[in-house]
């Protein structure tokens, strides 16, 4: 079987070079002998081994009938998705890793797999290296799934890792990031969120059958995470961490979002530092699962691109049950109305008693021994909370510094079923 | 697409419930209606709203036509290697949630499946719910697996957490299992650890292709583990977990064994806690994954069973590519030549100085403030290890109180993959 590497950047290499170290498992478990017949890159690389195989014009590749399967590696949506499209169309099977492609773009590109019974794969876009697409659509296609959360970023997660372990500020362990390739020169697809929004989106999408838009998803990032909050946190026994979240309602709806979270320690997400990923999914019969690994890389990015291909080999003539519909996102509820106990500091000028903040939120969890005034609010959704901080800030005459959402999922029924 | 359910213990009347709780899911899934036709139990059950559907004759299944999927959750070897056996060389496709018999039979059963052309498919077997067959198989297919390390045993994980955790004796921690359902009357299959061994065979005969034959894999239990052991160890910053562990050599040679290990608090494993099992995959691309979940319990295996039925009715005439081959086990090497370091407690009438420890074990560290003398060995592997503990016992007239061996993986190359 031949295919094509459309574009050669970390994951496109990294690509290359896993097919080259490991062609006997590959082959073997492909049931066929799989070779790159194309790489697509812009750039020359005259001193790589593999420069035969480079071309800059991607219809010798769409018009070439030996290649049934094309990996797209190129990421963003200008021409990615021109060329998946094309792909598609002319018959040919399509692994990608690019989350933005397939958050924005999923359903369509699914619907002509479906209509060319061709296979639109795409493991490598959530998680990294971890599986995760498979389990939830095969493994645990006998359930409901009732709600997912996840740590989707690395880059957040390692500085947000640094700021609790090793005292850094946001800034200084951004720039720690930086330096060690983990963020990007210009961050702000990581750190307000975006990235971790489009992954979210593409779990929603695949776990309840309908596209999730990720601009209707609410997004926070973690600029406004202040170093003391999360030594706070830890001290009340949280750790700070960016998540996404899907949670099913009764009516099937779905509350969706992006923010940083407190995450109570005895939950195994707390625990998730450093560049890691971990995905929590509740189905209705098998209770939690989590997955756990390397979210982004080289290798292990290639890693889930390769085993996407092999299933395509092993699927040439029977496409593999992978589907979402597209939908106008009405089923998508107001984050608002979702419920969260919250962790909120106060800075005042006067003393403030914890009997002004037990007469606004009688059931919080008051800590008094830090350098400031540090609650866990009552359960509430936004607009409540909203109203009430507004109250407190008006009889006391302090001021909010930080809010940050305590992580409960399946709260409305007072279950918490990691226990 | 008709199926027969073997046998209506907890297992088997999960699957039955969970097939009548999400029929819309699971058809939706399975892209065609499922229908239970057939409960084989030798049991009566006149009140059950399934009671049509009862039959106690083996036979009358076997010579359905209409019967396509045989779903085997009776357990045990006999009679469930037969039905089994009779169901593949009849054309049908088998699930099976009996590790035991995937243990001893899988290669044989796997040869029938594939020379049918049907699927032969366990993913309840091993981690209960918990998605890990297909993972290890599908999505890790690029990578050369290194190692696998697991808790695969949800009654001892409980047992032992009783013990760390609330400070229970062994006696005391199993009686409670017990009482909660967790350990059964006999506890010998998971306390000795036949269980995780029966478990780790099948995760070696999937990732390497060759039967495991759990009689060649080296097991010890948990039955000698005191409570000041884990009160020890938890001082020196490890938790005790069974672990099944498989490490592949550079000679293709396997190192496989199951026995109670320290765990370092910073590897995620240790943090698996009551009766949740985990398994840590180290590929050499994807680095390391991990799985974690409910092992056990009547819906969450159900939800493994009924994936596979789910994957049987969408490749009825494709078998699903799962196959490993017989083998002698020339391949497995001896897990005494496996170097690890040791916790060691000694009692001894007359004092024992710490260069009584060093002049035997250079490298060791030394907790001096514990009631008994306790100290982490060099690593080394187990023959030198004895050769040295019955030096220090013969020098110093102490004597060896527990050994337990520490957790470390790929520590030949000295990296720890998982920092």
């Amino acid at each position: 079987m031949k295919i094509a590497v459309l574009g050669y950047g970390v994951v496109g290499s990294g690509v290359v070079e896993l097919m080259h170290k490991n062609p006997h498992t590959i082959n073997q478990k492909a049931g066929t002998d799989i070779e790159i017949k194309y790489i697509l890159d812009i750039k020359d690389f005259d001193d790589s081994p593999y420069k035969n195989l480079f071309v800059k014009d991607f219809n010798i590749i769409l018009n070439d009938p030996e290649i049934e399967v094309v990996v797209e590696v190129i990421g963003g949506l200008n021409p990615a998705y021109r060329f998946v499209k094309e792909s598609l169309l002319a018959g040919k099977s399509v692994v990608t890793s690019n989350k933005e492609l397939v958050a924005v773009y999923g359903d369509k590109l699914l619907q002509i797999a479906k209509d060319k019974n061709k296979n639109f794969l795409f493991e490598a876009s959530v998680g990294g290296g971890i599986p995760i697409i498979r389990p939830i659509n095969q493994c645990l296609a006998a359930n409901e799934i009732e709600s997912i959360s996840g740590i989707l970023n690395g880059t957040t997660n390692y500085i947000l890792t640094k700021m609790i372990k090793d005292g850094y500020t946001f800034e200084d362990a951004l720039k720690n990031a930086q330096q060690l390739g983990y963020a990007e020169a210009n961050p702000a697809a990581d750190i307000e969120g975006i990235d971790s929004c489009r992954k979210i989106s593409i779990l929603a999408s695949l776990a309840y059958g309908e596209h999730v838009d990720p601009q209707k998803v609410h997004t926070e990032g973690i600029t406004g995470i202040k170093l003391e909050d999360t030594r706070y946190a830890d001290k009340a026994g949280y750790a700070v961490k960016l998540l996404g979240i899907i949670s099913k309602n009764d009516d099937n709806t779905l509350y969706i979002m992006v923010a940083p979270f407190l995450v109570d320690k005895t939950i195994p997400l707390a625990g998730v530092e450093d560049v890691y990923n971990a995905i929590l999914v509740q189905g209705d019969a098998v209770g939690i699962s989590l997955f756990y690994g390397r979210g982004a890389g080289k290798l292990p990015t290639a890693s889930a691109v390769v085993a996407d291909v092999i299933d395509c080999a092993k699927h040439v003539n029977a496409r593999k049950y992978l589907y979402w519909k597209s939908s106008d996102g009405s089923f998508i509820a107001d984050y608002k109305k979702m419920p969260f106990k919250r962790y909120v500091s106060l800075i005042s000028d006067s003393d403030i008693s914890v009997s002004d903040i037990k007469s606004v939120f009688p059931n919080a969890d008051i800590y008094t021994d830090f350098d400031k005034m540090v609650f866990i609010s009552d359960e509430l959704n936004e607009y409540d909370f909203d109203e009430r901080i507004n109250a407190l800030e008006k009889n006391t005459g302090a001021s909010v510094c930080s809010v940050i959402r305590v992580f409960n999922l399946n709260q409305e029924n007072g279950e918490k079923k990691w226990d």
